[in-house]
C-alpha cells in the first residue's frame, strides 16, 4: 500500500541556513542586536539559537557571495517516519541524496522544492542543555533567558518565494503531510499558501515571486513572548538605525503581530508574537481573495510595496 | 496487530461539564464576569464558549445538587481513530457505552478514568460561526472578540484529582496516546502528571487527591492572550469581590502565568497565559522532586494550602 | 507688581466639549465602543467620563449642525490663582466673560484663543464618586473599572489647529503658565507646539492648520493603562468597522503610543499609552526640524496625509 | 511675611545614596542584573543611572561597613525656591549646613529628617546627555535604551522607616510642601504616609519602624515601562538566584505593580510600574484603617512579615 503522509509526520521546522555576503556584520547583528546565542561553528558557518530553542541551533549563518536561503530543514516525527517520507518522495519522482551527520543533527535527506529551494529532512538531533551562564533556571527550559538585545524565544516560521504556488501547495501537503492553514487565491491563480506542522497557525509560508527568479527567500521569523516585547524590539532597532520595513502591526492572515527589518546581509527578518492555535484536526484552509487582501493588514495598514517585491538574493533585472 | 495509540490520536480537550448547586449565580458569573457566551441550552445545562473556541461550546454548566465534574470530553483526530481508540479501550477491559449525539457534537463513547471521572470520546462536532453581533471580523476566527468582562480566548486545560496518579498516567498515555510532559514524583510515589494532546505544554493535569474521595475536580482554565490580560482580570474579580485563591504568578511546571478563583458554585477556575510550546516529538517528561517543589512557584510564591486540599465536590470528612 | 503666571497655575485640562452633527451615533460610539460612562445631561449635551477621571465629566458631547470643538476647559490650581489668571488676561487685553456654574463645575471664565477656539478657566468642580455598579473597589479611585468596550483610564490631551503657532505659544506660555515641552519649527515658521500643565510630556498640542480655517479641532485623546490595551482597542474598532486613520505606532514627539480613528460625527479621536514624564523644572523645549520630521513616526511610519489636512469642522474649500 | 512652602517647591526626588558592606557585589548587581549605567566615581562612591533619568545620576552607591541610607536628595524648583525653603527650615529650627558642589550637582543644604535620615536640597544639576553607545536615538530622551538586564526607565520613589510618622508628615508637608497622597492610620496612631512632589501617586513613603532604630531605609524603587517588564524582571532575578521577597503583585496603596528583592548588600530594592496620576490640585489624602489593610495587597496577597520588620541597616536586638 502506498504511504500517505499525514499531519504530524513532519514535527516542525528545524533550522534555516541563511547566506550573507556581509558575514561579520550579519553575525554581529544576530548576536548583539537580535540577542541570539552562538552554539557552534563549522566550515563557513556559525550556528545560532534563541534561548528556548530545544535543538542545538535554529539559524546557520553562512559566509557567501550572496544573500538568500542556504537550505531549510525539517525534523521528522521519528526515524521510521523519516524513512517513509523519503521513500515516498523517491516513489513520487523527487530525487535527493542522503548527507552525513553534521554539527547538531544526524544524517539528512537533501532535496529541492518545486521552485528549487534546498530542503532537508532529518530526525536525529542534538538537544541543547545550557551550561555556565546559560544554565537553565528551570529544568523544563533548555537554557536561561539572557536579557540582552531583542532576545526572542524561539524560531517561529519561514517565508519563501516561488513561481508556482499551487505546485508548492501540492508538494508540501501531499508529499510531506503539512496542513494548509490559509491561502491567497486570485482569479489568475494562487498567490500564497500558509502551512503548519504544529498547532500554530503557520510554520511556513510561500508567496508568489513577482520576479522571474527561483528559490528565493522572503523572511524568517523569531517568536517573542508578548506583543510588548515586539514593541520593545522596535525601539532597539530604531535606536541603532536598523531599517524597519513595516510594523509593528497585526497580520490578517495568521493573526500574528509583526515587525519586519533587514539584517546587514540584506535578508528580511521578522519578530512576531501571538497568532492563533489550531486545535481542529479537520481545519479547512481559509481562502482570501484579492478584494479582501486589498484591505491591507488587520488594522488597515497597507502592505508596503517592497514586501511584494523584495526577496533574497535580489532578482536580476 | 494490536493498535497502539499515538500522540495526536486525541486532537484536544473538547469540553468540560461542570456541576453547580448555585446554577443561576454560576451562570451569571460565567457570562457577566468571565465574559463567556451562551451558545445553547439543553435539559439542565447551559452551554458556553469563549470567543475563539472553534466548537459550539467548551463549557457545559449543569444544575445539580453538588459541585464538581459532570464529564470531560476529548475530540478524536478522525472517525476512524475514534473507533480504533474505543476498540482498544474495550480490548483492554475498559467498559463504556456509546451515547447518542447531543447539542454540539455527534455520538460519544462514555467511560471512566481509573479514579472514576466520567470521560467521553467523540469526533463529529458542530463548528461555531458567529452571527449578528458575534459575526467574526476576521474569517480565520469563529466569532468577533466582544470586550465584556474577562473575555478569555479559549479553553486551555483541565486539572483533576485522583488517588493513584501512576494508574492515571498509564491510562492516558498507553490507552489514549496523550504525551506526558511533566511529573511530580516523591519518594512515596507519583503526586502529579501533566498531559498534552497538542504542542501546548499541557492540556490536562492530574494531581494527587489528599482526601479519600474519588472523581474530584480541581480546576478548569481559560486562556488569555497576554499576561497583561490576566492582570486585568485580577482587577475585575477583586472589584466585584470574587475570591482570588492565589496569583497572579507564574507556574514552575508548565511555565504558565496563572490566576485562580472560585465560581459561585464552588468550583475552582483559572485564567492563564503563556506557557511553552513543545515541538520535540521525543519529549522526555520533566520530573520534579519534593525538594524542587518546596521552592514554591516560579518566583518563589509558596503554594497556598487550599490548593493542595480543596477540590469539588468537597470531600466528606 | 504684575502677576507672572507660572507652571502649575493651570492644574490640568478639565474637559472638552465636542460638537457632533450625528449626535445619537456619536453618543452610542462613545458609550458602547469607547466604553465611556454617561454622568449627566444638560440642554443639548450629554456628559461622559472615563473610569479614572476624578471630575464628574471630561467629555461634553453636544448636538450641533457641525462637528468640531465646542470649548476646552482648564482647571486652575485654586480659586485665588483663577482670579489672578483672569485679571492677568484682562490686563493683557484678552476679553472674556464669567459664566455661571453649570453641570459639574463652578463659574468659568470664557475667552478665546488667538485662533478663536472657545476656552474656559474654572476652579470649583464636582468630584465624582461612583455608586451602585460603579462603586469603586479601591478608595483611591473614583469608581470601579468596568470592562466594557475600549474603557480608557482618563482624558489625556487635546490637539487643536491654528494659523499662527507662535502666537499660540506665547499666549499659553506667557499668559497661562503652561510649559512648552516640544516644538516643530521649520524655516518658514513654527508648525507645532506641545504644552504641559503636569509632569506628562504633554497635555495639549497645537499644530498648524493647512487650510485657512480658524478654531478647528484636530483630536482628543484618552489614555489607556498599557500599549497592550491600545492594541486590544485596535481589534475592537476593526471588528466593528470603525475607520482607523493610523496606528498603532509610536510618536517621536512625546514618545506616546497612538491609535487614531474618527467617531461617527467626524471628529478624530486618539487612544494612547506611555509617553515620558518630565520631572525637570528647567525643561528646555525640544525643537524638531523639517528634516527630522521627514523621518516619520518613531519606528519609521510615514504620517498619513489626512493627519496633516483633516480637522473638524471641515474647512470650506 | 512667613514663607509657606507649596506643592511644587520640591520638583522631585533627585537621588539616593545607598550604603553597602559588599560594595563589589552590590555594584555588579546594579550594573549587570538591574542594568543601570555607571556615570561617575568619586571617593568611595560609584554613581549610577537608569536610561531615562535626566540627571547625571540617581543612585550613589557607597562602600561602607553597613547597609542603609547614606542620604536622600531633593531637587528644588529653582534657586530662588531653594533659598526660601532653606530659610524657612532654619526659621523653624531645623539646623543644617551647606555643602559644596560635588559630582553631578551644585551646592546642597544637608539636614536631617525628624527620624535622623540625612536629607539634602539642591537646585543646580548636571543634565545627562548620552554619548557613544549611549547616544540617544530620540532627542527628547537623555540616552539610548540599552537592552541589558532589567533596564528600568527611571528612579521612581524611596521608602524610609521612622518612629513618628505624624512628625514626618508635618515635616515634609508643612516645611517642604510635599503633598500627602495616602496614609495608614490605626487607632494607636499613624503607621504610614505617602508623599508626592509630582503628579505621580507617590515619590516617597515613610512607614513605621517596628524596631527601635532610627534613620532606617526600607527600599528604593526604579520604574519599568510596563507590568510585562516587571514580570520579565522576575524571571531575570529568579534565574540568577536573587531572592525575591514578594511580588509581582499590585499595591492597594498607590495602585502600583511591584516586585521586591534584596541587593547583595542587604538593601531592599523594588521594581514597579503603573500607579495612578493625581491631577486634582485639591487632593485629599486617602486614609486606610487597620481593617482595610488586613485585606492585604490589591488582589488579596498577604504582605510578607519581613516587609513589616526588615530594614537597613538591620536594627540591633
Amino acid at each position: 500500500m502506498t504511504y500517505k503522509p499525514a499531519f504530524g509526520d513532519i514535527a516542525h521546522i528545524g533550522h534555516v541556513e541563511l547566506l550573507t555576503p556581509k558575514f561579520d556584520e550579519s553575525l554581529a547583528f544576530f548576536k548583539d542586536v537580535m540577542g541570539l546565542h552562538e552554539s557552534g561553528r563549522q566550515g563557513d558557518s556559525v550556528h545560532l539559537r534563541a534561548w528556548a530553542d530545544y535543538e542545538r541551533f535554529t539559524l546557520q549563518l553562512t559566509r557567501s557571495h550572496t544573500s538568500g536561503l542556504g537550505h531549510l530543514a525539517f525534523r521528522a516525527r521519528s526515524e521510521e517516519v523519516l524513512q517513509k517520507l523519503v521513500r515516498n518522495l523517491t516513489e513520487n519522482g523527487i530525487s535527493g541524496e542522503w548527507r552525513p551527520a553534521e554539527l547538531g543533527h544526524g544524517r539528512a535527506f537533501r532535496f529541492a522544492s518545486p521552485d528549487g529551494h534546498a530542503l532537508e529532512l532529518y530526525y536525529e538531533t542534538e538537544k541543547f542543555k545550557g551550561a555556565g551562564e546559560h544554565t537553565a533556571g528551570f529544568k523544563n527550559l533548555p537554557q536561561r533567558y539572557i536579557p540582552h538585545g531583542i532576545a526572542p524565544r524561539m524560531l517561529d516560521h519561514v517565508n519563501l518565494l516561488a513561481q508556482d504556488i499551487a505546485a508548492i501547495r501540492v508538494f508540501f501537503h501531499d508529499l510531506l503531510g503539512l496542513r494548509v492553514t490559509e491561502q491567497i487565491v486570485y482569479e489568475e491563480g494562487e498567490m500564497g499558501c500558509w502551512f503548519s506542522a504544529t498547532n500554530k497557525s503557520y510554520d511556513m509560508a510561500f508567496t508568489k515571486d513577482k520576479s522571474k527568479a527561483h528559490g528565493r527567500f522572503h523572511h524568517l521569523t523569531y517568536r517573542m513572548d508578548s506583543r510588548e516585547d515586539v514593541l520593545r524590539a522596535a525601539d532597539i532597532l530604531t535606536e541603532r538605525n536598523h531599517f524597519i520595513e513595516t510594523g509593528p502591526h497585526k497580520h490578517t492572515i495568521g493573526q500574528s503581530f509583526f515587525l519586519y527589518f533587514y539584517e546587514p546581509g540584506g535578508n528580511r527578518v521578522e519578530i512576531g508574537a501571538g497568532g492563533y492555535l489550531i486545535l481542529d484536526p479537520d481545519w479547512k484552509p481559509i481562502v482570501w481573495s484579492r478584494e479582501e487582501r486589498a484591505k491591507g493588514q488587520a488594522w488597515g495598514l497597507q502592505t508596503v510595496s517592497t514586501f511584494h517585491t523584495y526577496g533574497t538574493p535580489p532578482a536580476e533585472e
